[in-house]
């Protein structure tokens, strides 16, 4: 039977990453440059929107799966960069949770905070921490609509055992937003406002 | 590059489903029950999680794809029903929403209510409608975590433009949920409650 392929979402330049070739990224304002350039990198070459993640082992620093917004790129709506990069984390852990007694922790970094699919998403994937660079209403000021998260969304996740950090390196992640809308990026969410 | 390939998410005994295989199923009922059986057989196949959903072009009445639960056999935390039939629906059309001015217009029928972040991934696909079987109330009931949806998700839905029906066939799909428990079927949120 064929294999699941999540990674094959990946833009051309992005495909060939693989944890070993990024050095341990110790701080979380590391960790957050490192995904806020890769949706700058996904903007730059064209490849999808302006939206970059990565799943980090809380313990080595080191970043397990990386993710960049690909919907356009690969006609698939839910192709977030938060979606792509848990996915391919837990093909590369073959498990469907990241959260396993007796293994290593893992988070979510992301340039700008969850969908509300992802919002979701975050929840059963296991991670135990949430980073986030631009805020929601950064990326509707962008132009996009982020769906409807419930109104204390990162209490939610809390309440799950999953700590949120919002707000890190917000400008960088906001630049990375400008950047697509001044190079006229697709605004693509798949059902237009009625 | 190789292509992504969602439909590698489905079992062996569905891998081969294609739109042709079914007749048009013309009312709301049929396309439920049909949805339904895709959960039951799923459960009964041992194969993942007791949903089942399919995306129905709804002018012929023809299912374009299917989903069923294959979160723990694909290790892949997102791999729901309503996921999996929408990703592979899109591959189908190439298209990364299925509300394209001038096409077929589509639906997702689905035995359970959608969890949080299918709630999300429904808004981005471009179903103009949405049908439901077993409630969110019965999900957790059988001891599923459907995480949290704003509090009013129908109307979120129906306010962009996304009709939503649902309990219907409910009894029938319940079963399918208390078929899973009483078959001893694995509870496979990746969070768990703290």
């Amino acid at each position: 039977m064929e294999r699941y392929n999540p990674e094959a979402l990946l833009p051309p330049w992005l495909s060939k990453f693989s944890a070993g070739d990024e050095g341990a990224l110790l701080s979380d304002e590391e960790r957050m440059r490192f995904a806020v350039g890769l949706a700058r990198q996904n903007v730059l070459h064209g490849t999808g929107g302006p939206f970059g993640a990565a799943v980090f082992d809380r313990s080595t620093g080191r970043p397990v799966a990386v993710g960049v917004n690909r919907v356009v790129g690969s006609n698939c709506s839910h192709a977030h960069a938060e979606m792509v990069a848990l996915a391919i984390a837990e093909q590369q852990l073959s498990s469907y949770t990241l959260n396993r007694p007796g293994f290593a922790r893992y988070e979510l970094v992301t340039s700008s905070e969850p969908c509300a699919m992802c919002f979701g998403a975050i929840i059963w994937s296991g991670v135990s921490r949430l980073v986030c660079g631009a805020c929601t209403a950064d990326a509707e000021d962008a132009g996009f609509d982020e769906g409807a998260k419930p109104e204390q969304w990162t209490q939610e996740l809390e309440k799950r055992g999953i700590e949120v950090l919002t707000g890190l390196c917000r400008n960088e992640a906001v630049s990375v937003l400008q950047l697509y809308v001044n190079r006229g990026g697709k605004l693509y969410n798949g059902q237009p406002r009625q």
